[in-house]
């Protein structure tokens, strides 16, 4: 939901990309991304490292705390010593189809980043809550579209730049009922062809729309497979040695 | 490692269990547990809020933003207003077999949680890696064992009370060199029939060795199968209405 989404700092925003292949992003990296693809730069360039120490308040110093390997905002107050770990966070998302898949639920982004283009239901996983839970979560408050978290099914883990991992789910809905959240400033159902290809918000909307559409709908359409087997896609985008964002399988 | 573990505190801790099922905890659970199964003690509950803003040093409030649907750590300062979220984190771990796929990796642990207890090399996931890189970095942190990140496989998802998702692969080793690393107090390769399969850290252990041994093996060692193919088992571990740990599949 919103204020989730806005918790992405610019900086860690996956760009978007009107030629979404060979998948290298039509923006130039920032600073910020160069530093981070320099190994010596990796830590120190975190902009995320809290300035002060959240139990106590003191000013934070960043130095590598004993027995570890990397450098950390520490409280140097020795009676607090509080040492904050930045870890990469969760998205999760649900691509939702009609009863007999031809059709795909999309959403219009109001919000930035990339405010305009399509996406599915997606957002950050909260505490007290699992995967799926979240993905039914986002694409109720996104979308209005109701499902049973325990029908989802997982279909796509992708890496992001090291900052984010996603988590994609696949769901058949019962109806088609739905009501645009305050993120959202049209949702609808789209034939596959009728999918904006061209004026997605993010390259992993694409890659969650295109392996559902050409794998998972395949394999659940047909009565003879074990529709519980679906492949799960995994992908990485990175920035390169030359700054540039580049995806690998896997 | 060391530092990245102990940032788990008690309370998220994943009980062990010597009876493992029917995956109900030999603990009782913590009145802060309890809390948690309550929706209306949900997010005040949360024992990790920030009482400073890591901004600017100012004591937080714990309030609802606007166009939020949770109560969240937020700055007062008007010229800060930083509002503090706190998300689920993720662990990454390896199951590694010997090239005949006969013995499995494991660790002693030498630290807490579970000091003493058995378990595959696992962590949490740092900033600039990716789940199956973090998945190569622990191993080779607590196992001195190295392997190509890009020949790992993902096996497993487990959710674990809303806190922790944990992405788990597997691996074949194409050698058996190891070195205990400061986590472990003895690490080895072990013949299936010889895992210590009631002196396990962590009921995930077993649920991601079983999973190897019973589906993963069969599946690569059949020449016929497709072994892109690996079903990839999601469990969710979660405290119920009564306070009780219980586990259900996806």
């Amino acid at each position: 939901f919103l204020s989730s989404i806005l918790n992405t700092s610019a900086a860690f925003a996956i760009p978007s990309s009107s030629k979404l292949k060979p998948w290298t992003a039509n923006t130039t990296p920032t600073s910020h991304d160069k530093h981070h693809s320099s190994k010596s730069q990796l830590y120190l360039a975190n902009p995320n490292q809290p300035a002060y120490c959240e139990k106590c308040g003191t000013k934070t110093i960043i130095r590598q705390p004993p027995n570890d390997e990397r450098e950390r905002a520490c409280c140097p107050d020795p009676s607090c010593g509080f040492v904050s770990y930045q870890n990469p966070k969760i998205v999760v998302g649900a691509i939702c189809t009609t009863r007999d898949n031809q059709k795909v639920l999309l959403c219009k982004r109001a919000i930035e980043p990339c405010a305009g283009k399509w996406g599915y239901p997606q957002g950050f996983l909260e505490l007290n809550e699992t995967t799926r839970q979240g993905a039914a979560r986002e694409t109720l408050e996104e979308a209005g579209a109701s499902f049973d978290p325990a029908k989802a099914k997982l279909m796509a883990v992708y890496n992001l730049a090291g900052y984010q991992v996603q988590t994609i789910y696949f769901v058949e809905l019962e109806d088609e009922v739905v009501d645009a959240g305050m993120e959202s400033s049209e949702v609808g159902f789209y034939k596959w062809k009728d999918v904006p290809w061209e004026d997605l918000a993010f390259p992993t909307v694409e890659w969650a729309l295109l392996h559902a559409k050409d794998h998972v709908i395949p394999l659940i359409s047909n009565d003879d497979a074990d529709d519980s087997n679906i492949i799960v896609q995994e992908r990485t985008k990175y920035v390169d040695e030359d700054g540039q964002w580049q995806v690998k399988e896997g």
